[in-house]
């Protein structure tokens, strides 16, 4: 007697779902059950929404961020601030800045972080035309708004290097305590970093 | 300006994906990214092992289990035993019988259980379907593997008692302590039952 498994396209399906991010063996399974047997599933959407955003989806050639055929949502509207120029590490970062409402200029993703162990250098980040965009903007302010973690801080430090003989303003977004948090919960870096940019 | 947000088809993307069980908005988030930025990612094969699995796989007639064009594994599995038929809640109950490799007879799923909360009733369970099969095989063992929940009690009792008539014997899966569980976890009603099954 073979033991029975789910018919094979049930299998390839979680196989598929297996390989994303955050979901393991059992969550697989339970999603395409759910897919196949749920009145409120509707896989075939689910399959037509992956391809159009595979066809349609693209990145932005200047500044980075999700683009599509139309053009790209940040870098054609014009009643941003040119003044501003915020470098963040991945293009996924734009939109918590974007929805806190607090920036209203311009972005520049660099595709990742200065990371030696993971084999990335600068020349695996879009920092040349980061540095072309610059110079074709007199008196920006360059905002480096990269993580508080060692790879962050030596991507700054060393953005904050090739940028200096620019004619630009470079500025670093601010670390300390989080908002909500208590100095009971505050780990010693970050009450150095806070006490160190006390204002 | 108008706050950047992800392109029209990254964002329907995400909103398919967060109707997935056990994914919210963030993990949605996640996985559309990096279905769509991941090297290893492959939104084209996923969305078609999703219309594969949608097209091919359906529903077994006779027991209930997911079957394709090409029959049932389980019910076209002549070397199983006819002498047994355990009676599961879900088609997904039987995969893990299967693998733990204790039964070799054949399935009936019921597609459910009694819930009057939920209003599922006697009429929207595959009972009807299983006393024809017990009908048809005289001398089987109906074996009742339902959840020890009590509406998997209740559906039990309800076919034990629809069952009583028939040629057949019953028999229900053991309650008692898990494997490589200790007295001090488990609850009271547990231990009730572990005492009252003892051999």
């Amino acid at each position: 007697m073979a033991r029975a498994d789910y018919p094979q396209p049930v299998v390839e399906l979680i196989a598929e779902l297996k390989r994303l991010p955050g979901v393991g063996p059992r969550s697989a399974e339970r999603i395409a059950v759910w897919l196949l047997q749920h009145e409120k599933a509707n896989p075939v959407e689910l399959s037509d929404a992956l391809l159009q955003a595979k066809a349609k989806v693209t990145s932005c050639d200047t500044c980075g961020f999700f683009a599509t055929d139309e053009g790209c949502s940040v870098c054609d509207d014009s009643s941003r601030d040119e003044q501003q120029l915020c470098v963040v590490e991945q293009a996924t970062d734009v939109l918590p800045l974007e929805r806190s409402g607090v920036f209203a200029g311009y972005y520049h993703c660099l595709g990742g972080k200065l990371s030696p162990l993971d084999h990335i250098g600068p020349e695996d980040l879009r920092i040349t035309p980061l540095l072309r965009r610059v110079d074709q903007a007199p008196n920006v302010e360059i905002i480096l708004a990269l993580g508080a973690d060692v790879e962050g801080e030596a991507t700054a430090n060393y953005l904050a290097e090739a940028l200096a003989g620019k004619n630009c303003k470079i500025t670093r977004i601010a670390q300390g305590l989080p908002a909500g948090g208590g100095l009971d919960h505050a780990d010693d870096l970050t009450l150095m970093r806070a006490m160190q940019g006390r204002r």
